[in-house]
């Protein structure tokens, strides 16, 4: 009897909108390809080390749940934020990982996460050939913070560009509605310690019926708050409203974080707790000061990575197609690697996947490039646009029971 | 020649997602029913004391623009917060409008808005019946808020009811994904000073594939943190992630907003300013204090009132039919009038529009009953549940352009 060919798939880091776009992807493609159990870990290689997985077969019963998979936001089967500790440092936890691997007879590993994901498949896939253990070891890329290295983009930034893009649409609409003979500044605060590639993507509002925010401000060039002041002073000169989208993780030329200047007189909470006030909190207070306008600060939160009612279609597919992308690889005997998507043509726009060794991957930050930041630093440049805009195109319609988007939850 | 039948429509207070709609309504039905000119005042009745109008010929072209501006966000002609002295206080304004609208050749005034707007509607049309002036003067309700008397419903609800729903699926499901070991309290802000509909709303995410809003908290019922606090330390017993719906209005037995909390610790920002913390950040601060568990807020801020890629098809229907109820009935005769909508039948849903004396309406305002928030006040009941969910139902799918939703927007 020909022995079992089991797979098992895992989810970490942040959600995104598209994380199970993915997992669909690895699931429908497992079994394509004759693999006979696909199970899911659940919550990454930490529920994993608990033991704790399920027989996919037992959670998606048709095409139908498939496509609702796709639909459906946050990591399906639970994710961690849990780093392998290096082998020699705590081979253990190694052994018992391969001891469950065995266990399940498991072919193939796939990991769906970001940079420290592929940190985990680098180890694994290492161990695994200094021990001579058979499993491959596979990642998908996934973050909505667009920051992994040797891949063109990663899937979530583009249904995350999508919404925080719609949303700055109905942010400004909102504004100029409110703005006669009294001014106001919006500043809208976007998720992005060190990248700015989400703060960037508000450049794409900007069309032939919108003005777009006025200003943006990305992490990857130090802000200097003089000259912020003295352009909005003059913007406010030409129009009542004016909105400005700044990343959360925004620095002054000497390094100090926007959201922790004012030194001593920072929030600090009814219970003595020091306390950031958000970037935005404190620019619009800053300017509320200076100008005496009427501000207000939107921070899109935890929406923005979760909004998979805004998806793009574009992001969507791409995301199947690298979850399936890895089963092929594995299935076809690489280990060790991790799928990207290549970018293959720009207009129209086509991509593929394409696939890196995870060793050149692992925790390299990709960063706007400067010369895609005007040279003042506060806007993007076409190129970004360029860059951004085939990302967002195209639909998927959530599926709409009693007036809300369905989503496909772990039956437990 | 017979005298020509012109007829003007504003906007006034907060944006939703289908004060458009009504605007479309009022267009439409006044080009079927022979009026000449349709005007729409810039900003409100501030603008039209500026004489700032246009005509809504040079700006809706087609039945597709229509469309479009049916699924276009916050107020078209702009909006403004101003409320009418009244008559006797300051006559030089009432003579200064009725200038301008026989200089047009005004036969009716439709304005669409809050509670301030009913009471400009109230004000104008008694100083027209007193002082012998012609024009009838209407009133169309628009507020997220639900917080207006004898209709069943305002327009402009069910749209941020339904974006909120959806927001809450999304931040639940975020929250479910990400808790494994490590539990977490996440805590939404809705918004609602007094009127806890929105807030309510989030019921509507408990589905068959969703647990819900664990604790939602009304400002309709004083907010006792003691009692909270323990609801939480129970809750986290039993699952590793809860989250709770709070109205930014709710307030302590003693009158005390809950975003004041903290006395003397109340954020002092780097000005020197003294800052509100939101309701949301002010007990999220205070259950990580008490409980030591990862808390996080999430204020759904603006968005929630502009979010027309969300919005539902009910509410914009109804806002449509009601702009045109309101020119109907000015073309009957009708005037001091506000247009509402009656509930004809639950199930299947049914509405129609009725009219009712705007001197009975105007600053009114209409809360949640007490018997639809349950005995200890942590959640809504199933007639509350029952009068919103027919709201949220169906879609207006956005017309999407370069991956985007396209609106119509004043051309000046």
């Amino acid at each position: 009897m020909a022995k079992k060919r089991n797979i098992i798939v895992g989810q970490s880091g942040g959600p995104t909108a598209v994380i199970n776009s993915s997992l669909a992807g690895v699931y429908k493609t497992a079994k394509e390809r004759g693999f006979h159990k696909v199970y899911g870990m659940l919550h990454g290689i930490e529920g994993f080390l608990d033991e704790m997985y399920v027989d996919l077969s037992t959670q998606i019963h048709s095409d139908m749940d498939i496509e609702l998979l796709k639909r459906t936001p946050s990591a399906f089967l639970g994710s961690c934020r849990y780093k392998l500790p290096d082998i020699h440092e705590n081979p253990d936890i190694y052994e018992k990982i391969f001891g469950i691997l065995d266990k399940l007879e498991i072919e193939a590993f796939i990991y769906i996460g970001g940079n420290d994901s592929m940190d985990t498949i680098k180890k694994l896939s290492d161990y695994a050939i200094v021990k001579g253990h058979s499993q491959k070891f596979l990642g998908v890329p996934k973050t909505i913070d667009n920051d992994l290295a040797l891949t063109d983009h990663t899937p979530g930034f583009g249904s995350a560009a999508k919404y925080i893009a719609t949303s700055t649409k109905e942010v400004i609409r909102d504004a100029m509605g409110l703005s006669y003979k009294r001014n106001m500044i919006t500043i809208m605060e976007i998720m992005g310690r060190n990248a700015g590639w989400l703060t960037g993507a508000t450049a794409l509002a900007k069309t032939e019926e919108c003005c777009g925010p006025d200003l943006i401000y990305l992490p990857e060039v130090p802000f200097d708050i003089e000259k912020f002041l003295k352009k909005c002073t003059d913007l406010m000169k030409k129009k009542p409203s004016i909105v400005v989208a700044v990343s959360e993780g925004i620095k002054t030329p000497d390094g100090t974080y926007v959201c922790q200047m004012g030194g001593g007189s920072d929030y600090v909470d009814a219970f003595g707790h020091k306390q950031l006030a958000g970037t935005a909190a404190y620019l619009a207070a800053y300017l509320a000061e200076k100008t005496g306008n009427k501000t207000r600060a939107v921070e899109l939160s935890t929406l923005q990575r979760s909004a998979s009612h805004m998806a793009s279609r574009v992001d969507i597919n791409e995301a199947f197609m690298v979850g399936g992308a890895a089963v092929k690889a594995a299935d076809e005997g690489d280990t060790g690697k991790m799928v990207v998507i290549d970018r293959v043509s720009d207009d129209p726009y086509m991509s593929a996947a394409g696939i890196y060794d995870v060793h050149k991957i692992a925790n390299n930050e990709k960063l706007v490039p400067r010369n895609w930041v005007t040279r003042d630093g506060s806007y993007v440049t076409q190129d970004f646009i360029n860059y951004v805009e085939p990302l967002i195109q195209g639909d998927y319609q959530p599926f709409m029971v009693n007036g809300l988007p369905q989503h496909l939850v772990l039956k437990r």
